[in-house]
């Protein structure tokens, strides 16, 4: 008789059904560790964020920091995006050599260098290229940069406290007035990231977060204005908010990312479901102890990461066995070291040899640690797709 | 008058001096963030690894995952170790392409696939490739794939519950037994890692930790010589007990891997100084509020790692400034998201512009994130070494 099973040691996922990771049965078998993308839910996720924009008569320009992938990307603008979102001067070259013809850079370079080289690329490609600032050292560089009328967005501080001014103080004043005089910058709009939308508890703390963000960027926008300024865009973007707010004020683009795969963080949020997590790692169990059945993913397939921004997490992961007929609740990864995992088997034992689908606490780091992602579909066969910028977050 | 300089929010830093990181002055002026490896502190590293394995007549056999690069190893083999070890079969690979006589893979391979693949090409490259079992699925995995003898360690767990067998049970009986009886397989001795000494708070804990190692090692042999077998080789190796412990009883090899470059773990452990610190990763402060000075480095940079195996840490590194004059006691990395990382300037704000040298928590995971290391001499001058097993950890 099998032991009673085991709960999941992490909160707040006690819904969880058989049924609802099914799709994970049929992954290919392959040399473990691998990051499998499951297109069903992929594709469902993409058109849910299509959809959103398009119901709010929003531009969508989704983040490709989460897949890092020209396929994906691809998929991203056949469903309606009207650009891309990269974090940096090097990420972004590979999706401007790859021909996309419109891209921000929602980071605030500061580098007359950096700056230089893409605009150049971008010049040389025929893209749109944006980008943003948020000091008048980052107006400076930019203007010393560029050669023609360069779309720049006043970055806005909504709350993270991490890049942006807060309309209310100074610093804004003085970037909007630097910003508006730079003969080779052109004034495009206002953009934010409410990244602390992730410790916001769930969807009504979400929509709260939401709200305020809308509420800053219309007072910096009254600013812009009063200043001699125009605000022709609005762009706002996290894939908390845009999932779960319900009233997008003013904005007039959305920009999420992690939409794309989701991951625990978005379900111990209420933002997604079991079968909307895209994303999870395969894995061997090479060993086993009393305790433990370890696999062959570590920190440095995994990665380190908690829940974003402040939210909680137990453990590293969630593992269903992908073999075998096995259909107990959610295994725990407890611990991780670079190259191992310990996954909570509370008394019964896997078996060495078992394959396991790890949902991970975050998905963009895990995709960042690989090379290729397998896209499987739902009939189990697959192909790999490569992650296109991986490696362009230390030079 | 300046402010007061405010105290690194980390534990047990207190005695920095500003001398002992004065080689990070010096870094070169090149795009940001980069991985930098200063090559004085490196050398004395790998040279106190080389003493204290000539001091104690033991084989030195470093362990890769920390650098992955060629050059580090081969100029760990010049200070007289005997070989390698490495993680995986991958990441295995691309040391036996390239030539290195010996290597042990520490992990225990239960797939024949990878097991053959690798064999096949160590023997095409002839190399000594050494293995190790930890269960008899383990054991018939390498059988099938060995197709002469093959030199393989019995995996002992000394404490820390990850892979290996404790000498007390019927599984070390098992798989010595199965070991024992394969025809193609060599018992070749025992091999452990002490990982479990990075919990052990400081030096006198690790020394505790690399007794009981020996007591359990040295009791394993006599189950194996009872058993009829021969022990020829006791391999050990965490880097906290082979800079801390002053008897290794009847070992026979060391296997550290982050003594080469160590980090604020080693540091906080008591068994490296401030000016052992090998790696750092070099940023620019991109943007600043009134709580935290904003830099080009984040998770995807750093990794998320706190201390490995338990320990604590506050924050995610602890940044010095390399351009200026400023003295400051180390920054702490409060906060990560992917690609920033919010510096606590503690209310003296460091100017947007201004670049930190990072040391973090776990060197490894950081190096494994980069492509390139930039080794710095003391002159200031680099050159790039290659991250030549990058992104091995996942297929």
């Amino acid at each position: 008789m099998k032991k009673p099973l085991p709960r999941p040691a992490a909160d707040g996922l006690a819904d969880w059904q058989p049924s609802a990771t099914q799709d994970w049965r049929q992954v290919p078998d392959l040399e473990t560790p691998f990051v499998a993308v499951s297109e069903a839910p992929l594709m469902r996720n993409l058109q849910r964020g299509a959809a959103i924009a398009k119901r709010e008569g929003l531009s969508l320009r989704p983040h490709i920091k989460t897949h890092k992938s020209l396929a994906i990307a691809r998929s991203q603008l056949a469903l309606g995006a009207s650009g891309l979102t990269a974090s940096k001067p090097r990420e972004a070259l590979v999706f401007i050599k790859a021909g996309f013809p419109s891209i921000t850079i929602a980071y605030p370079v500061v580098a007359a260098g950096a700056a230089r080289t893409v605009l150049r690329e971008a010049q040389e490609a025929g893209c749109d290229l944006r980008m943003i600032v948020d000091s008048v050292a980052g107006v400076e560089s930019l203007e010393e940069a560029a050669t023609r009328p360069l779309p720049v967005f006043l970055k806005v501080d909504v709350g993270l406290g991490r890049c942006g001014v807060r309309p209310t103080t100074a610093a804004f004043d003085a970037v909007l007035k630097a910003l508006l005089k730079a003969p080779n910058l052109k004034m495009t709009g206002l953009l934010s990231h409410a990244g602390h939308s992730y410790a916001a508890g769930g969807p009504d703390g979400i929509r709260g977060v939401a709200e305020q963000e809308i509420d800053v960027l219309e007072h910096a926008r009254d600013r812009v204005v009063q200043a001699g300024g125009s605000v022709d865009e609005i762009s706002v973007g996290s894939t908390p908010t845009v999932l779960a707010a319900t009233d997008f004020g003013q904005a007039t683009e959305l920009r999420p990312g992690n939409y794309a795969f989701l991951d625990l963080t978005a379900l111990r949020l209420g933002i997604a479901g079991w079968k909307d997590l895209a994303l999870a790692v395969v894995a061997t169990v090479i060993s086993e102890n009393d305790g433990f059945s370890i696999i062959d993913a570590g920190s440095k397939t995994l990665s380190s990461d908690g829940a974003p921004h402040g939210g909680t997490a137990a453990g590293f992961g969630l593992a269903i066995p992908v073999s075998g007929s096995d259909d107990r609740l959610p295994l725990t990864v407890a611990r991780l070291s670079e190259e191992h995992g310990f996954v909570d088997h509370g008394g019964q034992r896997l078996g060495i040899g078992s394959r396991l689908a790890i949902f991970p606490n975050h998905a963009c780091p895990v995709a960042n640690l690989a090379t290729t992602l397998t896209m499987v579909s739902t009939d189990g066969t697959y192909e790999r797709a490569s992650v296109d910028a991986h490696a362009t977050s230390s030079s």
